[in-house]
């Protein structure tokens, strides 16, 4: 058993506990959550102590891209080719290295768990891999090497638009029908442990008809897995939509049975009321990425409504033009206030609650994100006592948390009762290094 | 003489030069900034140098409302309430502490340079202190004891709104009439020195009247110091402004002789055609304050128009709700695009130079914010060995600083050949805890 004394720690509410005592147990889980005060032997670790966050939506690959596509001109649709260009270069061996140096990243950040929503499944050409589930593999991989749970968001990606053919790099991420996707990723079945649990995600309308929607659905009911799609990240994708079906893509998933609790809705920043009430009606989660909508110029989603009308908010870092939490929580709450003229719209806890307990359960953890009895041991401890938290009284510790503190201040992050980053460092890996190197291999050629 | 030699420094184009080699005289100047490669006794700056970073707007005190304010409900109106509620507890001895630990930080985020808007002026009730300049003076001090250059804009505030009388927090703020405010300013004429330079500010069109403007922007151009305004932060004062005069604050500033090229238009967020127009044809800046006006949900302001128009772009932390101006200048950019759905707005050096001589010249040191021979060796170094900003090739430095760049970046900082920051930290002060004392003090009766 392992003890640790929290100076300040936060258990849900609106303000942070003082004097909390987390006693964890040899199985990685907590055997009690209690404010009884110090302790004798436990660690005590300064500052605020919060759940482990959960990264929701990841596309490991894109870390590479950091800086050099960010300055860029043009739109989503101009990106999307620099990001295809790197994708192309990917191979099972390239990819572990880059996906644990951006999961090794996330550790650092006070990630505990990442939705990987993953396409890149075959070889050039859309040939597989002898081990056509190579590049998952390795991602899983990655994560082990990296401290953190993973949930593997398999996916499926059968066109290039709703009346494109697959372009060449697009091949990479078909598995030519739903059904032979399934037969795929079932093979993946066995993977689901105490670390790694298994997902389905609909890239697309656009990439995905409707026939194979509810295929792709199906599988993940049957298991009753987390089931993830893009929707209305961009007006043209909407526009394609309502010309080939005559309605918008929420409405689409919607009748092929795609929505329900375990349904999360990436992004949603185009969505129309009507959208807003099927998703909040199957009480949906909806993954928000605003530092990536901001890259990527996509707009301000309505998060407000979203919530109001029953839809549960998670967060992702997406593309990684940054990787924080932090900066996430706050950007939902800033963005919307910069569209709206108000201030206050999501309070502190619902903006942790969607770092934490929201995204947990998004991505297949429903018992993790929070600090808790029988809960898995993974919390994130940030310092109150650096140039950016300094000055933050106990009673705004929560408020400090979401609106002044950043990944840097991260000091120790425990996952399964392990310690995988202590005094802001990663116990395992030479973070900034292994990016470097990895990103110079894959881009210096 | 020191002499250093950059891995790569940004001398204002489009890439950062690798091998920069600069020399810096006795009198904390640079004698020469040369590309031509190592030299023996040179000592070795891994990452990127940039010239000092100008902080072209703040308001030290607000500082202490960090954590407090930003998880707030209400509007700018009632942020205002929270923020006079501090200001009323301060005197010439809690100032120059708060003032020192927020000028640290900001020093320790790379800013050399800042321009204090100033206009807590006397004690309670109005009554001035013995010396009547007791606060400009402590800010003066605090500047000095932090380590960088200050531009003290005194401001004029001699009334509650356009038709509204002082309230009481307001009454420490005025002087009671224009001239008065002139002849105490001119008292602190000998204040100009090597580091600390002299400025005017007309709070803004709701607390000064058409004939007290011209008579503060008279006191500027006597000097040739520079005169900023907070202009068009908020609907409800342009609303105000047209009713009262029939025209909007920046109309009004420019018909009483405000305008300007050493003058500085604060926010600008809701300015018309017309008002970029005159702003443009005056060649005046514009201080944008992005982190700022998402916080205070004050909206996004035409960044790309006001700069197309020929008003030239600076930036300020203003409330401090955090102080990095990587932040900052990322925000001006990615803000818009949210705004316009267009990415590359800004181009990086754009935005540099909106952070560096931009800023420099509209706080009155045009020498300053580059490296270049004679000019003030002031500069700031950022490593590309983080985990923020692994991964991000040469060609992407300048990039790489603009967009995923922190102030937790800075690695070193020099103010006229003098090292403030070194690995990070502030040589003289413990900013965290000077942050921690003074706040707690200011704050916990």
């Amino acid at each position: 058993m392992t003890t640790y004394h929290c100076e300040l720690a936060w258990l849900g509410g609106t303000e942070a506990e003082p004097d909390v005592v987390l006693e964890i147990g040899d199985d990685g889980t907590f055997l009690s959550v209690t404010t009884s005060g110090p302790t004798g032997g436990a660690t005590f670790l300064p500052g605020l102590t919060l759940p482990g966050l959960a990264n929701a939506h990841s596309h490991a690959f894109h870390r590479a891209l950091r800086s050099r596509t960010h300055a860029g001109t043009g739109d989503f649709w101009s990106w999307r080719e620099q990001m295809y260009a790197l994708a192309a270069r990917l191979t099972p061996e390239s990819y572990l290295e880059l996906a644990r140096a951006t999961f090794a990243e996330m550790v650092q950040s006070g990630i505990t768990c990442v939705g990987e929503f993953h396409y890149l499944h075959h070889a050039e050409g859309g040939v597989g891999y002898t081990d056509e589930n190579a590049m998952g593999d390795s991602l899983i991989e990655a994560a082990r090497q990296a401290g953190l749970r993973l949930t593997l968001l398999d996916t499926c990606y059968l066109q290039g638009g709703i009346t494109a053919e697959l372009s060449e790099i697009q091949r990479r991420f078909s598995d030519g029908d739903a059904l032979s996707w399934a037969t795929r990723v079932s093979a993946l079945d066995p993977v689901d442990t105490d670390r790694v649990r298994l997902g389905a995600a609909i890239h697309s309308v656009r990439a995905v008809d409707p026939a194979s929607m509810a295929i792709v659905a199906a599988w993940a009911a049957d298991r009753g897995a987390p089931l993830h799609a893009h929707v209305s990240e961009q007006p043209a994708e909407n526009a394609a939509c309502i010309e080939a079906y005559g309605c918008t893509p929420t409405e689409l998933l919607a009748r092929r049975g795609v929505l329900g609790d375990r349904f999360t809705a990436v992004h949603a920043t185009h969505v129309t009321p009507h959208d807003v009430e099927l998703l909040g009606a199957a009480r949906a989660s909806v993954c928000l990425c605003p530092t990536t909508e901001r890259d990527l110029a996509d707009g301000i989603g309505p998060a407000r409504a979203l919530r109001a009308g029953g839809a549960g908010l998670t967060l992702g870092t997406d593309s990684h033009a940054v990787i924080d939490l932090f900066e996430e929580m706050r950007a939902v709450e800033l963005d919307e206030r910069l569209a709206s003229g108000d201030r206050g719209i999501h309070r502190p806890v619902d903006l942790l609650t969607a770092a934490t307990a929201a995204g947990h359960a998004s991505l297949g953890w429903p018992e993790a994100g929070r600090l808790a009895t029988g809960a898995p041991a993974d919390f994130v401890t940030i310092g109150l006592d650096s140039v950016r938290t300094a000055g933050s009284p106990p009673s705004a510790a929560v408020a400090a948390a979401v609106f002044a503190a950043g990944a840097t201040d991260v000091r120790r992050v425990v996952v399964a009762g392990e310690v995988i980053v202590e005094d802001g460092h990663h116990v395992r890996l030479d973070v900034a290094g292994e990016l470097s190197r990895t990103i110079s291999r894959l881009t210096d050629r």
